[in-house]
């Protein structure tokens, strides 16, 4: 089923009527990611792990990303004084999230699922969450679920150490590295040049942030980690790894 | 070019540089348009057109879409009442389209050229310019010019006697009709299906707009005039017809 | 019966609880309108109609006009660059429409009529009216009726026919115009100055707008079209085609 | 000269560039005040004050009053739960305040005079003339001055004892009272109905506010202290002394 | 009982499930008050005074002050160009106070006391009380009962006459003079150095407003009257009145 | 020096015009932590933090802190269901943290330290410091510096050995748990009542959030880990090692 926007209104409300259909709403960012890749894999790729998720289940879809995100961060995004990294204020990424989730809601959507692809976005999209919660409940609407998750929560502790044998650093500076490049080079080979990966250490970070940023704290290539260790096949066990293990919990919650 | 997110960011960074680059941003909706077409009309046409302007201009890139618009309106949408339509508060689209501005502003970019699909995006759509004008001068940035534009505008009087031999109603009441489905079945035949449309007469409706809605006002359908004559010759014609005058008027304010 | 600022609040509270009362609430902007005419023609006309229309009607009235409105768009108002012309940002005027709406409901109104007199406020207006339903909603005031409507819609094809023989070029382009200085040559002589009207040919613009405008674009005098043609008698016979067919509308939806 | 909104813009361009003029903005609101007078005295009476003013200066105009004030209080108005009683929230009287300075300020416009009607508005017009002096300032325009005043506080002790000999009580329990109906009687004796005057003791208050309010802590009449000793003759010196008084000011300061 | 803060949250439920909690939340400002004081006065004052009447009354609590107000008018605190003082936008305090108690509503709690201890905040606070009783309003709570006071209302004439026998000017240029150094030099000594006092007659304004203010009419001390006489037996005199009081009035409304 | 409320403005002054003064603001909320422990750990303990660094500082002082934090999230807080928890919307935090920051810097603050308590807090405080930049920016201050911080962050590896014998779980299930209750043991042993500390083992939570939340998933005591082995002597260590490491940071950056 996936793509929600591809349905004619009229499918799409009978699939509503149901009573049992599933939104996934990706949510990213248009965010420099480095000399070798594109500067959409935070939109793309839970994009496409929303579509591999609906694909296991019923009344499933997936509504337009989000495609633009909250301000990228020195310690997990680089910082958002790179050029190409293109974000918004708070406050209008957390006002569309309500506005999207209280019209799923008037159609009579009841299960929705944010999906993460940018580790800025989630407080922002929490309080989107909030508020559409909120102003629903001023409508009556009181049995609305909204499960929000990023995926890279999904890989867990036995991928993780297979993926990364030479230890893993944390998720914030996986930020251009080996997760997201290998995700691409799986999904969307065509936006991930294997050339121009610059291979450097980890970036290290003081224990405190501080604005305006120090831009020399930011490896030049952008990124946070090497994707040097980044290949299709990693890609492939992360995407089977996010897809089932998210299914699993909607099921479990949804279904 | 086209894409500006399929661009690693020292690649865009480049094309900015030259102090030449011009941005288009598609902003659309998600919409119903009738039981024979997807709900994604308004950003895939936008878009589409963009990527054929940028085919004809040098340094030219399409952003990501905004992929949600203003609230549907009877009279130019079929209204908002109607399941799978998920439209943003006016003040939420202004905010994004001002955020995003001042970013690509602060990238380095001075010719920004916003492409509408979503009659109802216009006025809150020029706020957003407005708002994002204003900040950028107050941050001492005062050399950017954006264009805005509806693409339809570029459909001319000898365009619209050749698709329309009966006679024009308007570009109001074309929701879901001859102009979007001729569009659609040019760029997507997919999302189109031809056996769906409803046959009806254009929609009458009084000098006035209620609130809410009278939902017997809009057609059954969703759509606001038929699209029986919809043909893919026709979406041809018409993207032509756009392209080329949309790349002619770029052309003359930008390059 | 006419203004309701007029009333003392026992005789307001008499009408209202009739359930009967339509509340009629002008809206206007203080904006340049060449040279020969003072800058109120937005908000007087509509109010003047206004006053009109409740004649016709029981148990109607005109509340104070919202005298400020949108920003004056290059394309139907010269621009927002002129001095003179004194608006609100867009959020401003939503939120005025928004809690004015709510106040008479909590009143006990359940008939509005918005009467537009600015082309360039429509749309924040109807969002002002969508927020106060929403929030009178959430208040348990579901049977509130909300009609928005802009005067020039009620001058039919005979009447444009009669006062434009030689062709008509479309509302947005009347600022300043016949159609507005006819209306105050017959409402307000003493705010026009014929000698000081200013003859030039309808004013040409491009099927896109740009921001910052071009000045240039504007003609001189700030009026988009002549209003050379422009009598009392014309404003004569467009007060009671707009007054008239108001009522009847007005009359057929609310009594 | 007095209203400003009654010139051609052409005038008002050459009074503005003689960088001498001086704006007054009335602020009122729409509001009860008792059975024996209209809703609008907020708003009349300093407009009127204005224009009187006016008279006394060189270049000062009046621009179009801000009629719907902030939401009446139980102390100073009565209270906002009265019928007929229409406020805005603080933030929208705020943002409009801040809108037409800064508009005014784009003309040219240095010298500002906010001439307040309505006791309840004061603190978020203040509000208002800091938001507009900081987006300003944001633009380069550091020369603007703002002068903000309520009427009655030009009401001297000479006049006080002359016009209350009887003792007075404090001008928030004046509403609807005696200031307010002997202005009304000089200034709009129509508007007036002394048969109706509702003679009681002055409103007794405690030391705080309650909210919701206790209706049955508002005189049933609406007003505060009792109109009977209201006259035509102490209206005409009320207007006296406040238009002496603040044209006084006004020279001091601004010429 | 007294604070809130210092409660576990068990106990915190214990008192609020008996129905009969009463909720203090002192409101003050970060503002100077003088060479010869801290700049606490506005946020210390309430809350020893909310503690003092929680002492004489049962299940009555502190909340945690709301530190910071708005912003320091001249003719009431001097100025908000001064150094120290440190201010929220109106808006900001407005949302706090709203969100605040609409907080301690969801946990049962129906009868609040704002005890506001700065001049400037009052209308602001109120705003933030309609707005959280409107918000409630719609989640169904309709029974909250909110009074908010200043404690020096509650300082009545014959104390007035015993504390200034050469004459009272008022409460608004009390400003870091005997009222509040008298109540800091009893409640926290250490925080009021008397050698530091400057003696200066009280500050003379005219009956306007003038923004930017003209710092010369603020004394440069920055107190708006002499805290000469302020003495610690004063300000236990006050303490007693506050205290009691607004205990009396707190039992009348709540108990 | 410590506290700048308890400050005279003009030795403020006198400290902030050596251009070398830092200011400590610290943030925290007002939240549940456990039956043993008083609700307001996450403001005193940044506070008590920001005054030790402040005494191995020249210049430096502790600003009054912000009281109220965002809501509190079921996986780092409990919930924001639970009562007591008395959380502000995303916004509020987010203007109030720019209204001050902003208000420093008048003052001429250049150096600004952030001193986060409350987990939840982090991106909203992250907003109002981009804000805050932004537009003291637009008024021409381009030199402030800000640093953000959580002070667990600077718990450094060896610490949380010496102090986690047994395995250390992440900061965000540390709610209530050894972390606070230990700090609060050293700070403030009378806000701990260690006899109620409810042993458990930690809470599990699975790899996504639900709002609205399951109660369930939430250990009845309101705390994610156990307290059981807290002492007064971890947190002397854990302040030691806070203070000295935050001091250490701030000195490098900004003397």
């Amino acid at each position: 089923m996936a793509s929600m926007a591809k349905l004619d209104w009229m499918s799409y409300k009978e699939t509503v009527d149901t009573g049992e259909a599933i939104m996934f709403i990706p949510i990213g960012a248009l965010e420099q990611h480095g000399p070798h890749m594109s500067m959409n894999p935070d939109v793309l790729i839970p994009e496409a792990i929303a579509e591999g998720v609906t694909n296991l289940l019923d009344n499933a879809m997936v509504a337009p990303p989000i495609a633009y995100g909250y301000k990228s961060q020195q310690q997990s995004g680089g910082g958002n004084h790179l050029p190409g990294t293109t974000s918004l204020d708070g406050a209008t990424l957390t006002q569309t999230v309500r506005d999207i989730i209280k019209e799923f809601a008037r159609h009579g959507i009841r299960k929705i699922v944010l999906m993460n692809g940018h580790f800025e976005n989630s407080m922002f999209v929490v309080e989107g969450i909030d508020l559409a919660i909120r102003e629903l409940r001023w409508d009556g609407i009181k049995d609305i679920n909204v499960m929000i998750l990023s995926y890279w929560d999904f890989v867990n502790e036995p991928t993780i150490e297979r993926l990364y044998p030479d230890g893993f650093t944390g998720w914030d500076i996986e930020h251009g590295g080996v997760l997201e490049t290998s995700l691409m080079l799986y999904l969307y080979p065509d936006l991930v040049n294997i050339d121009k990966i610059v291979d450097h250490p980890p970036a290290i970070f003081p224990p405190y942030d501080m604005f305006p940023v120090d831009p020399a704290l930011t490896p030049a290539s952008g990124t946070l980690s090497s994707a040097k260790n980044a290949t299709r096949e990693k890609g492939e066990i992360l995407m089977d790894v996010c897809v089932n293990g998210i299914a699993k919990s909607v099921k479990e919650k949804f279904q």
